[in-house]
């Protein structure tokens, strides 16, 4: 592989997630935090317009703007749409032989700490992500379950991860997540660093990824409507094993409605606030053992 | 006083605090649920148009357009200004010499638990902050610092309250918040069923009342922007002693910030989402003892 001679760290992607969007704001103030000598830093504010009015998105989830037939169809016009194709423009435009590796920030209301979730399954991404747990053995690693055809932001570029913080409440910022997920961002700047002067960091040889199999929608009605919350005793407990008959959802006449499987998994995105309206209560993941 | 002829269950006053709106929900489905003998009771759903886009508001706060001035003024056309006077019309139109009583259900992204905001200072909305006091030793009452010509939805009857509880997210359904904060509202009928029937329920004698001072807003530079975050030691800490000189405010580059003031206080609303706009960072408040 050849040397990484950008990495674009990007917040504001979902215009109320406050915490990637202050991190940008910081770099731009303290260029020097993030300069290291073998590479580029960039930041970006992927989604400038919903975040001066307090939303994640204006027109449609920009982090679902990146499939790439989407970035080729001029008929797509909305603001999210354009905005993608210029995100993609400015951080797609290195040469062919150079490399460049996204880093894109974001929170969740899900308890997901902090979770790394590789750009694809390239070996430097999965030597990262075993590296960054090294440093803060509280990571957790969590892939999507299609990265063909990815729609995400992150898909940008083969090499890098999104950065998913929580729980924090959207259009708030948690001080100490705020500085977690900044220590975060040097691990990686450093890493790829010695990485590009050949003198890479150790890192443990085996971690565990959650892989997403299905996700699992909220008990609706007929006219769509929810008709049931999480279970109170799953509500946070994302990364926690629920087994089969277990307490999934609490109806609002307190009903419980049990987990349906029949496997023990691992949920996340427990309650996340802007996955109502994708019909996604959580996702179920399962536990796999990757060899670095 | 007169018997209490109508109880009103207002949720939803801002779109997206789930709980109210899907308490008003469950009520309008089994309205046995919140009947009771000695007088009516009704729901609304404050902000429908509000819910349906997901937000706290349209155009602007509908919690803020209850000023008796701005319900008389013509001029006032926005979709809450509108909204604002309609309720008023519904929830204001018992004849003289019947008396109703307001409950207005919200959630907060900061760490209050169940909190009551009686409406006024009546003896009955002390009474009933002492005995929900009795039935749940966790309730805590709290008062706005200024209740003259207040602009809020509570404030269209001299009796009943605001219930605010959290922490929860916008956006998000917390199923344990969900059900403390029914249990709360079958504790309000049932006082005012006891009292109409001339058989009051007996309750404590003296509570605390968290007596709001002033509002603290983030430090901000000079266009604005806050460069300061809530401090880790403080975040989730409602309603918990700070001293002088405690760390108030951790800036973007990790300098303390801490509380200027010359008494020990007692901040609630710490770090609420929908407060960023309004400049508030917390409410800072005094304990005061009550004799009912």
């Amino acid at each position: 592989m050849n040397q990484i001679k950008r990495v674009a760290i990007v917040g504001g992607t979902h215009g109320n997630e406050l915490t990637g969007i202050y991190l940008v704001k910081k770099f731009e103030r303290f260029p020097n935090a993030i300069a290291r000598a073998s590479f580029e830093s960039i930041t970006l504010l992927a989604n400038p317009k919903a975040y001066a009015i307090g939303r994640r998105y204006v027109d449609t989830d920009l982090n679902r703007c990146f499939h790439p037939q989407d970035l080729k169809n001029a008929q797509l016009s909305n603001y999210e749409a354009i905005r993608a194709k210029e995100i993609y423009q400015t951080l797609a435009s290195l040469p062919k032989e150079q490399t460049n590796l996204t880093i894109d920030l974001h929170t969740t209301t899900a308890n997901m700490g902090l979770t790394i979730i590789p750009s694809t399954k390239h070996p430097f991404n999965l030597q990262l992500a075993a590296y960054l747990k090294s440093v803060n053995p509280s990571v957790k690693v969590y892939r999507w379950k299609d990265e063909n055809n990815s729609p995400f932001l992150r898909s940008i570029s083969e090499l890098g991860c999104a950065i998913e913080v929580g729980a924090v409440a959207q259009g708030v910022l948690d001080a100490r997540l705020f500085q977690q997920t900044e220590e975060l961002i040097y691990a990686i700047l450093d890493f790829v660093d010695a990485y590009n002067r050949g003198t890479p960091f150790p890192a443990r040889d085996t971690f565990t990824i959650y892989q997403c199999l299905q996700t699992i929608d909220y008990p609706r009605n007929e006219d769509g409507e929810i008709h049931a919350m999480i279970h109170p005793e799953l509500q946070f407990r994302d990364y926690e094993a629920i087994k089969p008959s277990e307490p999934m959802f609490l109806t609002f006449d307190g009903r419980v409605i049990a987990y349906q499987g029949t496997s023990t998994v691992y949920p996340v995105f427990i309650n996340e606030a802007a996955y109502y309206e994708k019909g996604i209560a959580m996702c179920i993941t399962q536990k796999e053992l990757v060899l670095v």
